[in-house]
């Protein structure tokens, strides 16, 4: 096993997603599992371990990189809260560094993946960026001059933005907020509700829209309208140069970014325009955020 | 003269405001005068340098401060953009060092305002910030580990966030934006509209909502209701720990900051929820930071 490879992990709602990556940032191997649901920590950590121990060579990486969803603390390596993974105040860096005998590099799954973007992706070279990702929730991350914004973990919550007061109810007890219109089991969910045909997810939808169905027509440009315009919010308080979206949803490629950076700009007067583009990592962003993660860790410990 | 003193001159659409600040950030000499309003940028650029030579001192200090309102660059010192001072793309650090004999240290006004705060006001202490001034226009501006964001000039367009899409036309061209119902002109025309009364400014109505005037509640309510809008917004994406209003409206106390405080707060569910507070400086924090930025200046070359 050749030097300068580490071992990184993104934890998802849905998968644990393992990856050893090397020096210029490709994945030469990779171990995904289903993320347990019984609703405790502790499986979810167990199966986290394993992964990491399954993918770390004896002879290899004193150093893995290891990034999770919720609301996240990377300097004290606590996960305030998460949702989706049933975790409050946990002191994950030291139980899986303790697990493994490996030195871990911990943060957050979105400042991670913003991260792999603005050092060597879509976002390398400007000096202030936006990340957003669009899969089974909504989150994004600020990049200025390299660093990415973190406010005690609580930066970034794009999905909980209000667009429609009188809007659904979200998961986080507000109602109207831009994942309950634009995230994939939204967009999914709105074409069911509204066409009474089932879907099998928002791609399906995009290629309905494609194939000519109003009614996904409809709710695929709510979904646009309403990205557009917290995008456009976001571009007068913080004037990123460039806007990369990731997650699941950005895989609809020009048919989403296209009448999105077209909405954006309409919303525009006098503000900067910003470049809009699909992340370069694609659904591998995080791991390869965690693996930079891990390398500047190895980093300052000689 | 003590050294330690510096000018600083902030150049607002109304009034030129000068003032000596001393190394304890205290106001020991001021000098405003009138903004000309001929719209050429020439003379405006005469009364601040008029303002700068009055105020420094022949055997004092070798540096002043320069903080102006619109699109500004810092770094290269130019003003790009400002629809009140009718300054287009110039070089204003520049002129101004030539015509007085003092090194320059130029800025945005807000953005000082934000770093007097940070610095050694409202926000001290805070790892991250958001200033919000509230006057003819709204502008704000976001600090994190005591560094303001600039984005190339275009960040903290706080006042041009659409609040309503179908509101009232803005001097930036947009429609509904957050100017058009919560800045000091915008809350006086209002009144008169609805009311039919003569008013003298933002704080007349708000004299009279304490009065119990219901043209003025409604008016001022609105106002309060849009501003908790977009700065739970700018929770939900920054996650300040706290909030300082500044500005023209920041006068009026806890008669907005409470209503403001319980609108913000009720739009939150997870986020966390800021202190917001009027600034330590009032409506010399931009004279302040310019100090600042001067001090700065001072120490870097020696």
């Amino acid at each position: 096993m050749s030097s300068g490879v580490v071992p990184a992990v993104d934890v998802g709602g849905t998968t644990i997603k393992g990856a050893l990556v090397d020096h210029e940032l490709r994945i030469v191997d990779r171990l995904d599992r289903p993320t347990p649901v019984t609703g405790r920590p502790d499986s979810v950590i167990d199966a986290v371990c394993g992964v990491l121990t399954s993918l770390a060579p004896t002879s290899g990486p004193t150093a893995a990189g290891l990034v999770v969803p919720g609301i996240v603390d990377e300097l004290t390596g606590r996960t305030v809260h998460s949702v989706n993974l049933g975790w409050h105040d946990l002191a994950l860096r030291e139980i899986v560094a303790q697990r493994t005998g490996l030195e871990i590099a911990f943060g957050h799954d979105v400042r991670a993946a913003a991260l792999a973007e603005v050092a060597a992706g879509a976002a390398r070279g400007a000096s202030s960026a936006m990340y957003l990702s669009i899969g089974t929730g909504i989150a994004g991350a600020f990049a200025v001059d390299g660093g990415i914004l973190v406010s005690g973990g609580y930066a970034g919550e794009v999905g909980h933005v209000t667009v429609d007061p009188a809007g659904s109810r979200c998961s986080c007890g507000g109602r109207g907020c831009l994942e309950t219109i634009a995230s994939a089991p939204a967009i999914a969910h709105r074409y069911v509700e509204l066409s009474g045909h089932r879907v099998s997810g928002a791609a399906d939808v995009r290629d309905r829209v494609q194939a000519g169905d109003d009614h996904a027509r409809l709710v695929w440009d709510d979904a646009v309208r309403a990205l557009a315009q917290v995008l456009a919010t976001a571009v007068s308080l913080f004037a990123p140069e460039v806007i990369v979206i990731g997650g699941g949803v950005s895989g609809a490629g020009e048919a989403l970014l296209r009448p999105l950076r077209r909405e954006v700009t309409s919303r525009l007067t006098f503000q900067r325009v910003p470049r809009v583009v699909v992340g370069t990592f694609g659904a591998e962003a995080g791991c390869v955020g965690a693996a930079l993660l891990a390398r500047d860790l190895l980093l300052a410990s000689g």
